[in-house]
Formats: C-alpha cells, structure tokens, sequence
C-alpha cells in the first residue's frame, strides 16, 4: 500500500499543531509548502483533512488556527444548554423556522398521532459561543403541546419550557447516530463546507407515561462535536 | 444560496434509487448522465455522495448497487456477534495484529497499570457478511489478563471468551463517538476510500467491582454502519 504524500504532510503537520498550541495562527500555507518541500496542492490537501478532522479550524478572511478540543455532549434527556454550560461554552439559538405541518406516515408512529394531524416544526441553529455547531429540528404534535408557540421562546431552551412550563416529565429516548454528507441548505446555515463529514442524530423520547414527545433531527459538524454515552452490559 | 447542480441530481437519483430497490444494479454513469442531461463529471460527484451517504454501494469491478439500509449497532456493552446476529447478519473477524506493546499515559489512565506495563493489543477487521465494516483495536493489561492469548480466538468473540473463559462480569462503560477521516492505512484494511466519512469509538469499560477492563478504538464505515443509544434524563 502506497501512503499518500499529503499524509505524511498531515502527520508533520500534527506535531507542528502540538508545538503552536491551541488557538495560534497556522502559518501561510504557502510558506508550509515552502518549509517543507511540498507543492501548495498537497499542502492543502492535508490542512483540508486536518479541518474536516477538527484538528484545525478555518476562520474566514482570517486564516487557519490550531483548534480547540472537540465539544463532548452527552447522548442523554438533557438540555443543550445545560450540556454546554457545564462545558464552559456559552449555548445560543438562531430561530430557522416554527411552523405547522402535517405529520407523514413516519411522525404519525413516532409521535402516536394520525397521518395528516397537525405538527410543530422548530427548526433552530444551536451556537456554542456564538459559532454554529449543528442544526437541530425538532417535531411535536400539535394537539398534545397546544399552547408551545405562546410559551417557547425561539432562542430559549425546549427542555426547560417543556419541563418548567409544561409540566412535561423525561422518561426515556432512543437515538440513533450516524454520519452523513450536509445538504447545500444545511453546510450554509451551519457555515461549513459540504466535504465536511457530519453527525446526524435521530432523537426520539417520551415521558415518564410512555407517551410520545418529540421526534427529533439534529446534523452536527463534524470537526467541532462528538457524543459520550454511558454504556451497560 | 446557490444550489449545485450534482445537488439537484442527487435528489433526482435518490427518487430512482427507490424505484430500483434494494440491491438492484445502477445504470452505468454514462447512461444516467445521458438520461439527465447532466456532464458525466457531475453524475460521478452526485454518485460519490450517495455512496458516502450509504445509499449505493461500489462493488469493485461490478458496478453500483443501491445499498442496503445501514446496520444499527447498539451503544451498550455487549458483543459484536450478538449485535450482528440480531441483525440477521453473519459476523465474522479478521486478526491484524496480536502483540504486547508497552503502556503510555493514556493507556496507563485508561487501563490502572503504571507507564510502560505490559498491554495486550488486538487488532482485528469486523466483517458483516464477509464485508468489512469496522477495525477494532483492543487494549488490556497483560497483568490483569494473563491468558488471553492463550484462550482467545483470534476470530471468535472477545466478549464472550472474557466472559465465559475468564470470569469477567462486565459493569459499566463509556464511548465517545466522533466523525474522522481514516488514515491511508485503516482506508485499506476498511477497503474504503480516504473520502468515506468514517466513525470513530473510544470505549473503555469496568467490571462490576469497578476495575479497568480494556481500552477500545473502533473505526467504522460511515456508509454501512450507524449507532444506536437509549436515553435517560
């Protein structure tokens, strides 16, 4: 098996991240290239994989710096909020849209309504420190959650109104996690390239009765989220 | 937002892939470029994705299948051959590499032995119906486990030899999940592309008297495999 030349780059190229340290500017790829006798092509080639790894991270208009650690988020019933808070990262959300549907014959048997019966749909960016880490949409029924247009408020957190307002008590969920290529429509609203792998998270949960609450699509980016899940035999 | 065109061709594609069916033969490229009206060159961009998606599959001098849907393996701490099993799927396993390396930092944290212990490690292909679909690396300490590679099958179920040949009662663990590129190396073994998003596992898990009982990294193809967690508040 032959090892690709911008490979070997991208593994220099790793020691020199660990060398900077994080948050520093990467030098000019040109000057890399240079430096190390390689042509700009692979140069770019390993700084592209070692974004999309989230080893580093490009700022618009301002270069290429070594990143921070990877946010780890819990693969629980828990607030996003919560899960960011505890992490030190300031949570935020950027409303898409919030408007009614009619449930297709996959949210009928997830949320145990008819299809056709109307549905919420809230679509919202979520941010860690102001920088947009994934795409979450989440679908309710209509009938069971009436009054979540008055009492939501689009940048706030679901769980907490559900829970706090609601009166909406956890009691298990079920996700399934898997990795994708972004639509167009999804690496814009979440400012990231298409050749950036992401997470695609199916969420399913219902309360403490058994009844369903939400059917949930949440698309993260790749270089900036993984999941931790407490594992039993 | 402009919308490029191997975009719009994708959608189209998925529609005709659903009328095809599972397992079903692609047209070849040239004749769906003709079909669509599209260069071959954003056919063969549009075929990509949906391969990277999972949705078709390359079979190496055969042509393109539309894919099965992606085997969902449980976050929990149970066996890769019970797992598949369940899927109706026949699980198998190709042994890379059985040696004793020495302890570093991390797997001296992770694993409760000292810098430069004795550790096990097992490199093995998970295969899916002869196909490969993972490549685990498994860490013990050679202290704890020092018969393992006297009982062990190197292409039998590890869980079920510690289980049944050596006692172990498994208590609780934890694994990250994240999206990574391979290296040009673990591309070989998978038989993938370096452009396939790949997931990336870091287990380590306890006994019930909670001590250290491996390390694990698990790589699987993004394409044929996703996850399945069961949440709790």
């Amino acid at each position: 098996m032959s090892v690709p030349l911008h490979f070997a780059v991208k593994t220099r190229l790793v020691g020199l991240l660990e060398e900077l340290g994080e948050g520093a500017a990467l030098p000019p790829e040109r000057t890399l290239a240079k430096e190390f006798g390689v042509s700009r092509w692979t140069m770019r080639q390993a700084i592209r994989e070692l974004i999309a790894d989230g080893r580093l991270r490009a700022r618009q208009g301002q270069g290429t710096f070594v990143a921070t650690p990877k946010l780890i988020q819990p693969l629980a019933l828990v607030s996003y909020t919560e899960a960011l808070r505890a992490q030190g990262q300031k949570p935020g959300r950027e409303l898409v849209a919030f408007e009614e549907i009619e449930a297709d014959e996959l949210l009928s048997e997830q949320l145990g309504i008819a299809v056709g019966d109307p549905v919420h749909r809230l679509e919202r960016v979520l941010l860690a420190d102001g920088q947009p880490i994934g795409l979450e949409t989440t679908y309710m029924s209509v009938a069971r959650f009436p009054t979540l247009r008055d009492v939501l408020k689009p940048e706030g957190s679901l769980y907490r109104c559900l829970t706090d307002e609601l009166g909406v008590r956890f009691g298990e969920g079920e996700e399934l996690v898997e990795t994708v290529i972004a639509t167009p429509r999804e690496a814009d609203l979440l400012k990231a390239t298409q050749s950036l792998p992401m997470l695609l998270l199916h969420r399913t949960s219902r309360d403490t009765d058994g009844r369903p609450i939400e059917a949930v699509r949440s698309l993260y980016r790749g270089d900036r989220v993984g999941f931790r899940a407490t594992l039993r035999p």
